[in-house]
């Protein structure tokens, strides 16, 4: 197998950088539009066999080291009881947002083989299907990135309302991320019983948050979660905060094994914040994608140059792969990867 | 005249941390409501007396220590050609964005006392209203900022149109660029002709680009029209780079007097960061306007705290008030800034 991801997680010698893309698996590829056409998104998230294959396009198409389950964040909303819909546009809509104890009190905390069933069931799919090619990422939202959709009832732009919550009803805020991490955390567990490899906790709008409510009110609960999973587990944990440029030092004392980068630092800049204990994905503008071979070349080399002084480094774009974007540039810069990095 | 602000600026002594907040001329006053309601947000930038009218109730209403010019950026872009619209909802329109050669050579570098001349107007109204009371700042997009706007026809999530001409047609972006900062420059330097006594350049999406970009695309171009300002005025400068903790250093360059901050850093990183020969502008979650009294007390205290370090600082929010803030909260935190900071 191709262990050059879960090295480079755990800091280990690698005979080159290994890349993954976030949404690797997703609407720039014409194979999964193929996919995706026999029924809705949140179908396909449902469909085990389906959401198997197009979790496993990317590594045949276009070459990276590891796979990510194909799955959704907010599934785990609607487990704990929240009617969850994707509509075209408008994005997802959690009909009957949480404003109150008593919306709070309503939630459960599901038993993850029964309400998630299908992607403990997608995830052993995969595992045999992959068994000689590369490893199997798993992953889930974070407590805070999860409060604000079933508080805001959607994608939301200032977070005004889960803002409120936070400020003026801390303890029905606090009462939301205990459950919300109750769920996450026997989710991970699950999947990681199930066969994932390595677990990624996407905090994708902690960029929404001043450094002294991220350590209050985010950070707390993502330790609690990884510092759970470790007692059980041995997988590398990889967590992601957006935009997080100012909360790493904080980022760090999650214990994850890997922090994900978006593209507004320089990775040098990175570890000069967090040190060498702890590795790094990332993180390429997304769109950079579209830059002409030889720049598209340089930059790539930049991005490799910065890591050179992290520990481990995975490369990866700094937030998902858009929808218009070739995958034969994606292809390139797989390929680009592997041959700047190659160890002599 | 109250100083402070103009004080603050230059790192001189003041008696108390002056505050002015982005977009107190705005949806969060009933007092606007009632004039705005006389017609759109358009026509209200181009009606000189009733913009003097807005500008000035924040001043009279929450007591704050600078007056700012109730516009918006995007009128230059109208006045360079383009016709805008502001819809409820959507935001503003470029119906016809700017994406080849020929299209930013059918762009004009107006001369501002012709095409924008109701700016010029509303100033001189304000600095006789304002006379003896605040001062009064002026402002413009930045480069960068305003060009996202023209190409994208709007605004934008992702800067997709943008950063492909940047990526794939540098030498088109440049052509735009260039004729973007010379009509931002000639507006400024009418802007403080007709009587602005400080400046504030908004480079509203900075955030969206990475470092490297970031000095290469957007920068130089803010350092030329602040180098050319200095040779005319010597009003203070404010560069406001949203979301750019990781562009702070590269921010400096341009020559600025005054850096602004989003709520995304602590103040003191900041200053680590910059250095002390330069003052700082920032740095509350406008949400936070809504913590009960002691802990909005507490989370100000620790703003101010962490700005001791600073040259100079002046009180602001990390972005524009939001329209559903009650006003009563914006004049607590007035009261609160002034009454914290007094020195002894």
């Amino acid at each position: 197998m191709n262990t050059t991801f879960l090295k480079a997680c755990r800091g280990e010698d690698v005979p080159y950088t290994p890349i993954w893309i976030m949404r690797q698996a997703g609407r720039y590829l014409p194979e999964y539009h193929e996919v995706r056409k026999m029924g809705t998104f949140l179908d396909l998230c449902k469909a085990p066999e389906r959401a198997a294959e197009v979790t496993l396009q990317p590594v045949d198409i276009i070459g990276v080291d590891a796979a990510i389950l194909f799955s959704d964040i907010l599934v785990t909303c609607e487990a704990m009881g929240m009617p969850l819909d994707f509509q075209e546009k408008k994005g997802p809509i959690l009909a009957d947002p949480v404003r109150s104890q008593a919306d709070v009190a309503n939630l459960i905390v599901p038993d993850p083989e029964e309400k998630l069933g299908y992607v403990m069931e997608t995830i052993r799919i995969l595992r045999r299907e992959l068994a000689d090619k590369v490893p199997l990422i798993g992953f889930s939202g974070a407590p805070f990135t999860l409060s604000t959709y079933m508080i805001e009832g959607g994608s939301s732009k200032n977070f005004w309302n889960t803002k409120k919550m936070m400020y003026q009803a801390p303890e029905i805020y606090r009462a939301l991320m205990d459950k919300i991490t109750d769920c996450t955390l026997v989710y991970l567990q699950a999947q990681a019983a199930a066969g994932a490899q390595a677990l990624q906790i996407f905090d994708s709008w902690a960029g929404a948050l001043a450094p002294r409510d991220f350590e209050e009110f985010a950070i707390p609960y993502v330790r609690r979660i990884i510092s759970e999973l470790k007692k059980t587990t041995d997988v590398p944990i990889i967590y992601f905060a957006n935009n997080g440029a100012t909360l790493l030092e904080t980022s760090k004392t999650s214990g994850a094994d890997v922090l994900g980068l978006d593209w507004r630092i320089n990775i040098d800049d990175a570890v000069a914040r967090v040190g060498q204990d702890v590795s790094l994905q990332g993180n390429m503008d997304p769109i950079a994608l579209l830059l002409p071979p030889e720049k598209l070349e340089k930059r790539i080399e930049n991005v490799l140059e910065q890591a050179k002084t992290a520990r481990g480094h995975i490369f990866n774009l700094g937030h998902g792969i858009l929808p218009e974007t070739p995958p034969e540039q994606a292809k390139l810069c797989v390929e680009l990867v592997h041959k700047l990095s190659l160890r002599e």
